[in-house]
Parts: C-alpha cells; structure tokens; sequence
C-alpha cells in the first residue's frame, strides 16, 4: 500500500493529536529501519498503522480479542493494552495489510514481547522515542536508539516498568517476559 | 518446636553471618506478628526455619525442585530462588515441620505470590528489614512496616524489581504477579 493511502485511512481513525503522533512514529521508524537494516517500506506501514484500533469503543475490542481467542489475561488489564493487538486484527480485516511482519510488528508494540523482531522492536521504539514524546527519561532513550538497538529497547522496557510501579498501575506479564528475554538473550544488552 | 531446638537446627544449616540474619529476621517477624495479629510462634518458627535450605548445593535443591514437580520456571532462573521452594520441603522432611502456614511461608520468602497470606507477608517482610539490612530504601519501609502491612510489602517489592532491573538481573515473574496482586487487590495500598 502507498503511503499517502495509507495515511488517509488512518487519519479518518485517530484524533488530530494522535495523527500527529502517528507521523512522529512514522518518521522515526523509517530512521530506525534504515539505521538498523529492516525493511523500510515495512516499518513505514507499521507505523502508519500501529495505533489504527486507538480510539475504538472498549466493547469492540474486547469482542475481538474475545473472538481471535487472544491471550485472555489482556482482558485482565487496562484496555489501552488492547488496542495494538485489537489493531493487528483490524488492520488485516479493515484495511487489506495482509504482511505478517507488520501485522506482528503492530501487535506487539505496546507490550513488547519475548524474542522481538527487528521490526517488532523498531516500532515498540519508535512509538516510545517519537519527537512528540516527553516525559523523564526519553532523552537518554533516544541516544542510545542511535547506537545499539537492544540497548535502547531495554531501556525503554525498563523505563516503562518503573513508570508503571511509579504510579501504581499493573505491568502486563508479557512485558516482565520482554524484559527477562533482553537480558537474559540480547547479547549485546 | 521450641525455639531452642529450632535455632540449634538451623545453626548447623547456617553459615554465621546467615545465623545472625536469622536472628534478625526472628525478632523483627516476632514483632511484626505481635504488630499486625498473627500467630507469634508461628512467625517465629517460620523466621527460624526460612534460609534453612541457603547451603545446600545447587544440584540437591535441583533435584529436589523436580522430584516435588515444583514451578518448572524455578530451575530457568537464578538458584538464589531455589533456596525458599527446597527449604519448605527439606524443613518438612528433615526438621518434622509440619504445619502448612509455616511452610509456605518459608516456601514463598523470596519470590513472593499473589494472596499472600499474613503469615507470608510477614516473613517477607521480615527477610527485608531485619536489623542487618542495609541497602537504599530500606529506612523506608521499615518505617512503612510500623504503619501498613501491605504499603510495605508493596515497598519491598516495588525497590526489589528495581534493584534487579538496575543490575540487570531477570525477575521472576511471580514476583511481578505479586505487585499486580497487591496494588489491585490490596485494598489498602
């Protein structure tokens, strides 16, 4: 898919903001993608499309999941864990992405998961170190993104578990899963 | 069993420094008991008995972990896990302990687990703050340990996923499963 078409479709989903989200991650995937040897016109559609299921009703998502038997702790936990794999299934359906890799690479990108792809790690960074963002931390995230992959997907693994207890909220298990993977696998962490 | 006869037990098990601990870790489980309503002998057998198993060789405590079909996740990670799960069992077999709340609170000292019972808490809690700790935070939730239960087990939970995140170390994901627990059951956190 060209990516003006796919930017339409996605504008007509999303909030202003979010849109403008969107393009930021958009932009640092394709960086990241060049960066690290992915496929470019891949992480281009990723991003274009990881946030697709965003502001869809909780009660359609939940069904979705419901349906394509997800891992049904999801359920368990807040529902802005549902839009990434809730968007993966959207995706195919709603807008013809048929690519498994940008497919995985959209469903994982909230979460993360154990033995990430390239491209699944590009867009679960990029969706952290957008230009957009600000919040403690990200600057160190973004030089390290400039180096090591691994490294900086760690960091934002860790961050992001720290952020959670920080504020009370739950950390999904699969997330401690991404965690324990980097360490214990990535070698070059 | 008689304190006496308890702490001669464990002293044989015990190098001196971890004898020392466990004295530790008595009277501050002695104390917490007394504090929050639990049973005080039980608290303080459980405290004796706790690193029980601390020496005993790797291969012992993994064949130990298999023969009892314990959490298969055990053996994947660090052995300084297999101490508590082993010590529960060796406890039973070698010292006649046969009461389950004691066991299990022995069983759960290190990792934690979801529903904590009082009796966990407190031997958790006790393994933490003991005299002879001495790390950063710990001021803080010794404090937190003389007001709410939970807020401090919550503490110690909270700084002992960070600490292993800061050294690189994997987590257990039970552990992780603990903070969940606490922060959407506790009722009180």
């Amino acid at each position: 898919m060209e990516r003006s078409k796919a930017l339409e479709l996605v504008k007509e989903q999303l909030t202003e903001k979010r849109y403008v989200h969107t393009l930021g991650v958009t932009e640092t995937a394709v960086n990241l993608a060049k960066a690290f040897g992915a496929d470019v016109k891949k992480a281009e559609l990723a991003a274009i499309f990881h946030d697709y299921a965003k502001f869809r009703p909780k009660e359609e998502m939940k069904q979705i999941l419901m349906d394509e038997q997800e891992d049904g702790r999801l359920l368990q936990f807040h529902h802005e864990l549902w839009h990434a794999p809730a968007g993966a299934i959207l995706v195919r359906a709603e807008a013809g992405i048929t690519d498994k890799e940008v497919l995985s690479a959209i469903r994982w990108h909230t979460t993360g998961r154990p033995k990430m792809t390239l491209l699944e790690k590009i867009i679960y960074l990029a969706d952290y170190i957008e230009p957009g963002r600000s919040f403690p931390g990200v600057d160190d995230v973004r030089k390290l993104a400039e180096q090591n992959l691994n490294v900086a997907v760690l960091a934002a693994v860790k961050n992001s578990i720290s952020f959670l207890m920080s504020k009370k909220q739950p950390v999904f298990p699969v997330t401690l899963e991404t965690y324990n993977d980097l360490i214990q696998n990535g070698d070059d962490v």
